[in-house]
């Protein structure tokens, strides 16, 4: 039987190369093409070395593929679905383009306005482990931001049960790779090696997609959330720091890690982990380490999190999500186990 | 005229080390002694070959000095004190010993009892931008934690001038020299390499001494401190963040800026910046840079503050007590700017 | 069909806990136990959490398997492997215990007596570019050194084939993970962050295995071979850069890259490249790539080799040696494309 | 009595901005002007924050200055020394337009006909360690390339006395300040960090440098120098790794040691040291350790020497070349240690 035919678009940046790590070896679908503007025309393993084995080359057009994911920066990401979806391909977007539901949260956090709203009312947020069904019959998935996936995975299970009051504090810390492949200073590596800095502090983009959804889980009273991503001298990972006050002082540790595993007792790349965990423990894997925990001195709930924003917080949330539209098993392609050390 | 001497009790810690590379050239004082148990005999500058210039050699007794830097770690430092302030030599202690004010909080956070009472009462808290002349009197200054300095300088003035309510968040992310020169497998490189943990969710030594002094500041209503440190692959700084409700929101950034460089205008080594800063900017040197800045979204403070946790956060935080108490310039063999890139 | 059961010993060790990744979703065996002295008796997803999907925990001892992989320190792994035979178990050894063919050299090098001389002679050392068929029938493989198979594989066709004069030097560049999981200043993060250094240079234990391997391929006249290895700061790779005076000056790059490509033609791990390589194109893979060219102005071959340390440089080597012996294919389980960036 | 006035031409790369801390506390010289095009108008701390306490505004020109620091990139470096010199401003340019006294070698290593040969021919190649004399009577003096002294440094007192053949092989491993500020994705942080790659193999451009100076020690029989840069994941310090043939293998270690120490007799900055060295010893400083050694067993002699490249590698050896231009005491401003770990 013939496999699923997938086409990565724009493969070139760090999210696109990690997807074609990915499909390379997928057992359920076939990568038919990749695409890039300024490589088309070259070998993949040409411009990507580690993945000579692929035997692609770099294309312009995607060609003939029944499925497209799509890892185009936000804005040019829309004007690259269009025509897929116009023919017919189903479409996983890696970029911010369809996250966001309010079509006016475009002008202000992205600055455009958005051309196509009644796509955006189409689109599915494409977090596996709170609207798996929805994915499974989406034609468009909005996969997640890095941080966003992170944050809403650790906070999720606490803010549905109503156990914390409004009151959030995120703080994230990132390696430097979700930054992409496109050179600035502030990636230069001798800026960055040995260094730690906050930025976006004066509202990243990803805070919009967490606290859509964080309110979606609970309403009223809405949380307030403060998100403030570090960058700190690694490639892969991120790890995030919530911090919320517990509305209920007497729970304890135990309800507190079943609450956890409950709500996670179905998505297959959520761990719900008794010791802090590490970056590293997830390193090129598709997993998330959740660590709920409480201070008692101060009745307030910390959850820590951490994620390969590459993978779970990019190309294999996306895989995931494919996955999951296709049919196919939910981890079919992103089994692999972190590298460790 | 003779110049005052001083001596480095356990030189063998990256504290100790680092004090003999801030004494080894210090214009007002002559380094007379470097104590190391395991190493005494051996040349200094064959064990740091970066310190083969000073020209000493490891003794297992400081002999006479005026004044001591003691660097040893917690417990053991109060036995090598009371013999020196017995012979009349003033000390500045780098560990733990005499930085808690109560002497329950022994016990509860160091596991012992604390032997001399007496001169936990007589010890200074050693951060100069609190207690400049207290510090210049004492004949006892227990240095500050590398954390503790980070988060109190980060939020002195809010909590002194009452602008923030009591919730205070501090995430720190901190290099892994804080974690000393001995081995563990939390400091083997290929575990710490390209990953970020969290630790301490329990209570890190470093909270009482911050609860403390914050409360000092402003006893009622006392603050309700959570702090979280982490560690990131790095040698050198600590980042702190620090999350706190603003008790008047209109109060605007400008007004912030001015309480802030008002509360350390008479401070050399704080600098209150207007962009985010970075650790680099004050690697090797002993300069805080400080980054006060509204949320107006959700009404909080938040507090970005940087230092060398080698210099502002140990070795140079005690060379600069030791400054005070001798009646030399405050600055006095510590003005060297940071090394960047 | 019964897959072939097969055992790590001593999986608590970076070569050991890599073989545990590899050999966990491997298509062709079945992992029956993983063994641990320390650790005996925890679930291997609590030590290594990376892992927790095997679903093993660490035993004292294999039980029943077919194949073992020992990953001991060497000297103790052939305590362990000689019961392992007498019961008929084939080995893989990872250690250095079986590599070198002459029993002389284990007490200059290694610092002990060999115990079992006969079972020196029958061991076959285990780099499958070179040995496939013998590994193929062998009882017991030694699979290579980390720092031997970048510097065999970058050197082999050149020696063999006769173009290049004895006098041979390899300078290799090592990640820290080489130097193992045991703690040592050497390994400690604040020493070896930021720095470089050579080792061994009165002679490194991975020499013998080299000068023993290409002197068999020329044995005259015999090369003469310095080799000085260094650590600097990464985790995983090797970059070995071997020179040599070329025999005949007028031989070139062309033919230089069909002489490497006709020598590793049937070897799928082998990539001979015409850009120098980044030891991040084998990250996490078992992949070696080559690029030999010419210093047309010295008249010198200089040869870059780059592999993963833990991969091809240990677990991957001895999981494809396993797989070579088991009539499986060579590439069975190993076909994972490197993690980039 | 006034003290020199000094000008930085270009600050804002990284050799002029590490001029600048050098300077900035400088005790024999004023720190008049720096310059910079893009940056021209900002406050020298508010584009570097550590630099905050200089208090220069950045210039488009110099003013008027006794001596001109030129930190340009090659080829742009003499159209801003030409009328530097005219005006009588004694130049030190931290470039490579006036290293090299073959004019002929210009259009062949930079791809540029050298405008000004005569100004070649006056120039003083700036190592201090070999060309005091002549250094402190220059007009203009090219401060060498970071590889070159680190190379030169290691094998002068050999080729001089003769004791090695002409084969040699120069093995160098760098941080990645050394490529400088500008962008480019060799820079860029996700590329090079877990990463070791070579680069230059068709020929560096501090090659001809380094064969100029050590074939003007030993014409005959020239040195047949191959030299082989590294890129590896650390921001400063380059160790280099030289080999050679001995040619009188029974030279001792101690007769060796004597070598190089009678050599370096009068040189402050240059320590012969007896155990390997680490870049990490001279982080920072403008310190060079060399170890020479032997290899008995093939009768070739390996040194290592190890610099901060930015300051013995740039900057640092270009104020020392000041200090000699100027009578001033030739470590004058560049007495700190090394900064560890």
């Amino acid at each position: 039987m013939a496999r699923t035919r997938v086409g990565i678009i724009n493969v070139t940046g760090y999210a696109g190369v990690e997807l074609a790590r990915l499909l390379g070896r997928h057992p359920g679908v076939e990568l038919a093409s990749v695409t890039g503007r300024s490589a088309a025309g070259q070998a993949l393993g040409d411009v990507f070395p580690h993945l000579a084995g692929i035997g692609l080359t770099i294309t312009a057009d995607p060609g003939k593929v029944d499925l497209a994911l799509v890892a185009m920066p936000h804005k040019e990401s829309t004007a690259a679905i269009i025509p897929l979806l116009e023919k017919g391909v189903r479409v996983v977007d890696v970029s911010a383009d369809f996250r966001l539901n309010n079509p006016d949260d475009y002008p202000k956090w992205y600055g455009f306005t958005h051309p196509t709203p009644h796509l955006l009312a189409e689109a599915v947020y494409g977090i596996p482990e709170l609207y798996r069904e929805a994915i499974k019959k989406a034609r468009l998935v909005a996969s997640t931001g890095c941080y966003a996936v992170a944050g809403i995975l650790a906070l999720a299970p606490a803010v549905k049960a109503g156990i914390i009051g409004p009151d959030i504090i995120i703080d994230s810390k990132s390696g430097v790779s979700g930054a992409g492949r496109s050179l600035s200073l502030t990636t230069h590596y001798s800026e960055v090696n040995e260094d730690v800095s906050a930025y976006g502090l004066g509202g990243h983009r990803h805070l919009p997609e967490i606290v859509q959804e964080l309110t979606k889980l609970r309403p009223v009273p809405a949380p307030v959330i403060t998100f403030v991503p570090h960058l700190i001298p690694m490639t892969r990972g991120i790890l995030t720091t919530a911090y919320a006050p517990l509305t209920d002082g007497k729970k304890g540790q135990e309800e507190l890690l079943t609450l956890y595993r409950d709500f996670y007792r179905e998505s297959p790349f959520v761990r719900v982990v008794t010791a802090p965990p590490h970056t590293k423990h997830t390193w090129g894997s598709n997993y998330c380490h959740i660590h709920p925990t409480l201070d008692p001195r101060t009745g307030r709930l910390i959850v820590i999190s951490v994620i390969d924003n590459l993978v779970k917080g990019a190309a294999g949330q996306a895989v995931q999500n494919m996955n999951l539209m296709l049919g196919l098993p939910e981890t079919a392609g992103l089994e692999a186990a972190a590298i460790y050390p």
